[in-house]
């Protein structure tokens, strides 16, 4: 049987990928898991509000602040970060569990986040994603209308800090292009596959 | 003007891959620079004689064993090896000029030029490319019907100890089907050009 050029793996990579709001992070996952039933989006949980058109548990695990604390204190998170006032964490236990069937999981989450899993050392391949231009960013916040004014303002100066961090990661994609920034992200996802591990 | 997925470095990185002869190497590296322009090959130096089809200077550059030797004493290849009674040998120049121009240079040698290379810390992406099975490439080299049975078995037995040394190299691709081998070649390469380096 030939190998495929993705899905060879019987225990799966983990992908941390941070960028800036409006950089196109989800988009990209998005089109990678569409194309690739290898590779999965881990669900994270969050004390945030349920935005339009999002789904429980296929977004987001939305948990009250209690719940978020109880699952914090007793470890359950590989990682968490506050976002503008709001939790952010990914279960261990998810994402394990899907590493186990084989698949690629991407964790999408901030840089705080990022950067504490590898200092760490925790075993994954990091992906940083910036958009073209800080210009352009928040040409793309403003168009996506879901934030008022001040909170598009707070996004740009914190993506300016994020943007200073790409350098730690392994990887870095500017998002200029979809096209062009989807086939560097799979091409990534392809390489890792094939890298030598000891 | 928005990046290409390849070709956007001012100084090209190394590439360098090692195969069993008749796993598809030429065939492989061929497609990669037919598809990009800003992939190179190096032509390197051999004391072997041409062979019907091959071009100097674009297939390797042929030299008398004098000639060999002398560039070797003066320190002129970055690696040389004798295969099958025969010298091949990269010049430094050559791929140090092919860099400076953005170009990535593909050094397709073999395990052990390779391997003295990756000892030294040479900055390169080492990849191995493997045949599906030792009985397949048996099969390839008959088909090929350029050596005679017995260079075909010693051919056989060296790339037995050569695929042992897959497990040093960066990136290893079996190549059970052109297309998929291609695809995760030209990965590499492109996650490659987006690796953050020091």
């Amino acid at each position: 049987m030939v190998a495929k050029i993705l899905g060879n793996l019987s225990h799966g990579l983990v992908f941390i990928i941070s960028a800036p709001a409006g950089t196109g992070k989800t988009t990209l996952v998005r089109m990678l898991i569409n194309e690739f039933d290898c590779v999965a989006e881990s669900v994270s949980c969050t004390t945030r509000k349920i935005r339009p058109g999002e789904i429980p548990g296929r977004d987001y695990f939305f948990l009250t602040d209690e719940e978020f604390e109880a699952k914090k204190s007793s470890g359950d998170f590989l990682e968490f970060a506050e976002v503008f006032g709001h939790q952010y964490g990914t279960s261990r236990e998810y994402v394990t569990k899907s590493q186990a069937t084989g698949k690629h999981v991407f964790l999408v989450i901030d840089t705080q986040g990022a950067m504490r899993l590898k200092k760490e050392n925790f075993p994954a391949v990091y992906v940083f994603l910036s958009p073209p231009s800080l210009e352009e960013l928040k040409q793309r916040l403003c168009k996506r209308q879901t934030e008022c004014p001040e909170t598009i303002e707070k996004r740009l100066s914190w993506a300016e800090q994020e943007m200073e961090m790409a350098r730690h990661y392994d990887y870095h994609i500017v998002n200029d292009n979809l096209d062009n920034a989807y086939t560097i992200l799979r091409s990534i996802v392809i390489a890792e596959e094939h890298r030598v591990r000891p």
